[in-house]
């Protein structure tokens, strides 16, 4: 049973970026501490590099062209779940 | 919408145990690369470390009165998801 909000990471096995999706899970979940209900890391495959909120698409690798960098992925989070809050230097 | 089989790490954030969290489920990942549709790590108070597979506890840090170590959360994981499977050196 999962909970909301719920921010899912979905990275390709294949490429090898588990790192890189336990690295993004860890920055949300550090910033966003009593604001996340989880954090999901999900095996994918095909070069796929996304980050959903509530199963509404934040960003795409393919999209974008380039993987998303941890301030950039806040801000779209905050904006959705708390758009008052200041993220301090993840605002600048 | 969260996917079957599911491994939840529900941690403690006050104790910041996110860390060993965030680890364990890179080494599930790591090791079920195809057989887990997720993993999530679900931020907790009051001293909880829980790994739990579709719902069912698997390992509860205040009922061993320890933290699991991997080997044996991919034992319990394994004799649930792929009993014929062996581990390698995580069943010796």
């Amino acid at each position: 049973m999962s909970r909301s909000p719920r921010v899912e990471i979905e990275y390709c096995t294949q490429c090898r970026w588990l790192l890189r999706a336990a690295w993004m899970a860890q920055e949300l979940l550090t910033t966003f501490v009593d604001d996340l209900a989880e954090v999901a890391l999900i095996p994918g495959t095909g070069g796929i590099f996304e980050v959903r909120l509530d199963d509404q698409l934040l960003f795409s690798r393919k999209e974008m062209g380039r993987f998303p960098e941890a301030k950039e992925v806040k801000q779209l989070i905050r904006d959705k779940i708390d758009p008052q809050r200041s993220l301090g230097h993840s605002d600048r």
